[in-house]
C-alpha cells in the first residue's frame, strides 16, 4: 500500500472536457471513494466503435484505499464504465435503489459472477460513513428517478457534487430536488461546490415536468386513434405522466421495446411506479381493444432502425403498424448525431398518414438538466467557499466558471479543471501541481483499448474511398510473371461502371514490373512500394480518389 | 422533337423530400423553363460522397424544349448541380448579378469552355418573354444578396415560386423582401404560390438582421484586442454589417479565407460592398496594425478542419494565432452533422484564453429562411389560389400544408407533391396522374453516380470492422499449399495487442484446407467460401466483430 498524503485530493478521471465519461475519485490519506463511472457514445470519427470508457489505471492501481463507489443516478453516462471496472477490482457499489436496480442488470449482462459483486442501497434519510468521509445524499429531480447529489464530509469541510440535476417544482415530492437539504448545507460552511455545467448555455429555467403533463395530455385526449409514445426507457418520471393520462383516459397500456420492458419491470419491482395492473395488456394483445383504447409506450426515439419505433414506422412489426389516425410522440431529446435518423423516421411516419408530435413542434420534453438560473439557484443555496464546474466539454466548465462569478464568487475560488488534473486543497487553497493518467479506452466488440489511432485511421481511409488489392506471383528462379497482376477492390469504384479503370491500372503495373529488373535487390519490396505510389497517384488523376492500395508480392 | 401537351406542367426534380437539390421543371407545350439546379451534401451514410446532385435524365431528354434555367440565387442547394448539366446541355442562364458572378467561376473552376455557356442578367425591373412564358423578378431577403422569387406568367395564370427568403425589415430596401410587390400579385388572381418550408417547424418570426447587427457592434466595440468574424463567404448583407461597424470603430479590415476572398471580389466587382479602400489590409501586414485596430473576416464557421478559423484556432494559421484577449465570433448557424467540429473549435480557443460568442450563447446569427408567421405572411400577400409548399423533407412539405390550411386555404387547394410527380392543371384543378424518373446521384472526385448502393455498403462494412485478406497458393498439381496461409488485415486489430487472434485463425483456415480433399472439383471455390463463412464466425465469437474477408486463393 503507497503512502498517501494526509489531504484531500479531488481527481476527475473524466466528465471534465466531454459530455459523458463521468468520473471522479475523492481521496484524503488512505481513504478513497469513487462517484460514477461513465461511459460515452463514439463520436462520428470512431468508425466501429461501441462505446467509449475512461482509462481507469488510476483506480486499478489504488483499488486498495477504494472503500466504495457511489453512483449519482442509473443513466449511461454515470454508470456504464462500471462493469468494465468491476470485472478487475472489487469495490462495494452505493446507490439509490433504482440505480442499484439497473445497474444489477447490466452486471448479470456482463457475465460478472453477481456474488462478487456487493451492492448498498443508499437513501437520502441515511448517511454512510467509509474512512474518513462520511456521505449525505440529497435527492435530485433528473429525467431518470432517484437521482442523488452527495454531500462528503471530509476532515477539511464538505465538498457537494450535485450529479445531475434539474429543479421542477410541480411533482410529487419524492422526484423534486431537495433544495431545503441544499439550503441547510449553505449555512454548514461548504467548501467546495461541483456542479453539474452541461445546460450552462440555456438561459432561464427549464420548463417545469407538470407543463409536458399537461401538454401530453392535451395531444393526447384530442386524439381518436391509437397514440403511440416514443422516449427514453429511463425516465420514469415521464412515463407515469404517461400511465397517468391513460388511465384518465381509459386507455390500456403496453409497454414495447427491451429497455422500456426492463426499466419499467425494476420501477414497478421497486413501487416506484403503481398502477392498476388490469390496464396494463401485453403487445399481443393490443390489436384486440379499439384504437382509441390503447397506448403504446415504446423505444426508438433516437430513431434506431432497429428498434420498436422503427419497425412500425417501416411496416416490419410484429403487431403493430403505423396507420392513418395514429399519433406518435416522441417525448425525447433530438441528441446531435441522430438528427437524420429520427427525422427519416418523422418522414416515413407522416407518409403512413399519421401525425408525429416532437420538440421541435411541440412541448413534449424538457431536458433534465439545470439552465442558468437553476445553476445560479444551487450556488447561492450552498454558498461554497470555492466551486469547480464538472459534467461538460471545455467551453461549459468556461461558462460555468464565468456564471459563477457573476453571482459573486471571487475567480481565484473558482477551479477550472480537466480530467487527470490532481485538485488539492492545501489548508487554504486548491491546487493543481500534479496529474495522473486519464484517457479514453475504446470498445468495440469485446475488444477493449486494442483500436486506437492507427486502426480508426485505417477504417477511415477504408470508408472514403475503399481498397484496391493488387495480387502478382513471380517465378522465384525465373523471375516471371507466373499469375497476375490481378486487382480487387472493395468499395471503390462498381465493376461494371467503372471497371475499365481497374483494367487500366494493370497496365499501370506492368510497366512497373518491366521496368525492375528481374536481378535487382529487394525486388519484391520495391516492386511493392512503386505500385503503391503509382497507383495512388492514378487513381487521384484519373478519378479524384484514393483507396487503400495492398499490393500482395509473392515469389514462389 | 416530341409533341407536347398544351397544360401546363409543374415538375420537381429535387428539394421536394429533402432540404437540398432544389431543382424544377415548369413546362407549357413545347416551352419548358428550369428554375434552380442544386446540390446536397452527403448524409453521413454515404461515405467517402462529395457532394450529392439530382438525376437529371428528364431534362437531358427534353432539353430541345428547354428555354432558359433561371437562378432564384447563389447558394449551393440552389446552383450547384448547375455545372453537371452545362457539361451536358446547353441552356441559357439566368440569374441576378451576383448570382450569375458566381456561377461563372464555379463554371469556370469546371472547365466548360466560358464560351459554350450564355448567360443573361436579370432584374426585378425588367420582365424576360420565353416561349409561353412570361418572368418577372421579385426581390427578396435571403442569407445571400441578390435573390428573387419568379413570377411566371403561363397561358393558364400565374405562379409564384418565393425562392428562398424571409422578411427583414430594418434594411436598405435593396435587401428588403419586395412585399409589396407580391402583394401586387395578390391582386392579379395568382393561380399557384410555391413557397420555401425550410423553417415551418419555427414559430413566430425571425430576428430582424438589424438586431444582429447590434448585437455584433456591442461585442466588437466592448472588445479590447482583435476580432475574428467567422461567416458564410456568400452572406454578403453580413459581411457589410461587420465592415461598417469596423469603419465606425476604426478597425482594418481583413478578409482571409478563399471562399470569403472569392465571393467579397464579387460583390465589390459589382458594386454591392463599397468601402475606403484604405481600411482593408492584406494579412500579411495585419500583425503590424495594433489588436484593438483589427478585425479579420474569415471561413471556419462549420469547423472545417482545413479552414482559416482551424488554423488559427490550432496554431498553425501562418499570420493569425488565436491568443488571450481575442474575441472569435461564429456569425452562422450550427448545421447539423457538423456540430462536433463547431464546438471542438470553440474549446480549442477558450483553451487558448480567448473569448468566443455563438449562437448558443448569443443572437449573432439569424436564418435565412421565414419562420411560420412570415410564411402565413406570403400566403395572405399572394391569395394563390393553389398551393405548393416545396424545399423541404416531407414533414415539412406536410406542416407546410397545414400552416396554409390554418389561414383560409382549402384542403383540396393545397398540393402536397413529391419529386418526380408531374403536377399538372387541367383547367381546374392540379392533379398528379404521373411522374418521371427521379433520384439522387452521388459525386464522388470525378467519379458521376458510379458509387450506389453496394460500393456505400461495402465501404460501410470497411468502415465498422476493417478487413482481413487470406491469401493461400496450392500447388496446381500436387494439391499441397506451397504459400500461406498468409494474413494480413487493415482497420481491424492492431497487430501487437491482438495480434494472436490472427495467428489464432490461420488454425482455422488450416482445418478447412485439411477437410477438403486435393481432388475434390472446384476445390478452391469451396476453400472461399468456407473460410469465408468461418472466419466471420470466429471473429464474431472471439471479439464479436465483422471485418470484410477476402480470401486470395490461387492454384500454380
Amino acid at each position: 500500500m503507497s503512502i498517501k498524503k494526509k489531504s484531500l485530493r479531488i481527481i476527475p478521471l473524466g466528465g471534465l472536457g466531454e459530455i459523458g465519461l463521468n468520473m471522479m475519485v475523492i481521496e484524503y490519506g488512505d481513504s478513497a471513494i469513487i462517484i460514477d463511472a461513465g461511459l460515452m457514445f463514439p463520436e462520428d470519427y470512431m468508425l466501429g466503435v461501441d462505446i467509449v470508457i475512461p482509462v481507469m489505471d488510476y483506480v486499478r492501481k489504488n483499488s486498495d484505499t477504494i472503500l466504495g463507489i457511489f453512483l449519482t443516478h442509473a443513466h449511461e453516462d454515470h454508470i456504464g464504465a462500471l462493469p468494465y471496472l468491476l470485472k478487475d477490482v472489487n469495490i462495494p457499489v452505493y446507490g439509490t435503489p433504482f440505480t442499484i436496480g439497473i445497474i444489477k442488470r447490466k452486471i448479470e449482462e456482463f457475465n460478472i459472477p453477481g456474488s462478487s459483486v456487493v451492492y448498498h442501497e443508499v437513501n437520502p434519510k441515511n448517511k454512510v460513513k467509509l474512512g474518513e468521509f462520511e456521505l449525505d445524499f440529497i435527492r435530485v429531480n433528473h429525467s431518470t428517478i432517484d437521482g442523488v447529489g452527495i454531500a462528503i464530509n471530509t476532515p477539511v469541510g464538505i465538498i457537494i457534487h450535485t450529479g445531475d440535476f434539474k429543479i421542477s417544482y410541480s411533482i410529487a415530492s419524492e422526484y423534486k430536488t431537495d433544495i431545503n437539504k441544499f439550503a441547510q448545507y449553505g449555512n454548514k460552511n461548504v467548501l467546495a461546490l461541483m456542479s453539474d455545467s452541461t445546460n450552462v448555455e440555456k438561459e432561464g429555467y427549464t420548463v417545469d415536468a407538470s407543463k409536458i403533463g399537461d401538454t401530453l395530455r392535451n395531444i393526447i385526449s384530442n386524439s381518436s386513434g391509437r397514440v403511440i409514445v416514443a422516449l427514453f426507457a429511463s425516465n420514469i418520471g415521464r412515463i407515469k405522466q404517461v400511465i397517468k393520462i391513460a388511465e384518465n383516459l381509459n386507455r390500456k397500456i403496453v409497454f414495447n421495446g427491451r429497455s422500456v420492458e426492463t426499466s419499467v419491470s425494476i420501477a414497478k419491482e421497486l413501487g416506484r411506479i403503481n398502477f392498476n395492473p388490469d390496464n396494463e395488456i401485453d403487445i399481443k394483445d393490443a390489436n384486440n381493444y379499439p384504437d382509441e383504447n390503447l397506448i403504446i409506450i415504446t423505444t426508438g426515439s433516437q430513431g434506431e432502425p432497429m428498434s420498436s419505433l422503427a419497425r412500425m414506422a417501416t411496416g416490419v412489426h410484429k403487431q403493430i403498424k403505423i396507420k392513418t389516425d395514429d399519433i406518435v410522440i416522441l417525448s425525447s431529446k433530438f441528441i446531435p448525431g441522430n438528427e437524420k435518423a429520427i427525422t427519416n423516421i418523422i418522414n416515413t411516419i407522416y407518409k403512413r398518414g399519421a401525425d408525429v408530435i416532437y420538440e421541435k413542434i411541440s412541448d413534449i420534453h424538457v431536458s433534465g438538466h439545470a439552465f442558468q438560473e437553476e445553476l445560479k439557484m444551487m450556488i447561492n443555496l450552498t454558498k461554497p467557499t470555492f466551486f469547480i464546474p464538472i459534467h461538460g466539454e471545455y467551453r461549459h466548465l468556461f461558462h460555468h466558471a464565468k456564471l459563477a462569478e457573476s453571482v459573486g464568487l471571487s475567480k481565484e475560488n473558482i477551479i477550472l479543471a480537466e480530467n487527470g488534473n490532481v485538485i488539492e486543497y492545501n489548508g487554504n487553497n486548491f491546487e493543481i501541481n500534479e496529474s495522473v493518467t486519464t484517457g479514453r479506452v475504446l470498445v468495440d466488440g469485446k475488444g477493449i483499448g486494442d483500436v486506437g489511432r492507427s486502426v480508426l485511421k485505417e477504417r477511415r481511409m477504408l470508408s472514403e474511398d475503399g481498397l484496391v488489392i493488387v495480387t502478382i506471383v513471380f517465378d522465384e528462379e525465373t523471375g516471371i510473371v507466373i499469375h497476375g497482376p490481378e486487382i480487387i477492390s472493395r468499395g471503390f469504384v462498381f465493376w461494371t461502371q467503372t471497371g475499365h479503370l481497374v483494367d487500366d491500372a494493370q497496365c499501370v503495373i506492368l510497366e512497373i514490373i518491366e521496368d525492375v529488373h528481374a536481378e535487382t535487390k529487394n525486388r519484391t519490396e520495391i516492386i511493392r512500394s512503386k505500385i503503391q505510389k503509382a497507383l495512388t497517384q492514378y487513381f487521384n488523376y484519373t478519378i479524384r480518389r484514393r483507396p487503400v492500395i495492398v499490393p500482395i508480392i509473392l515469389e514462389l
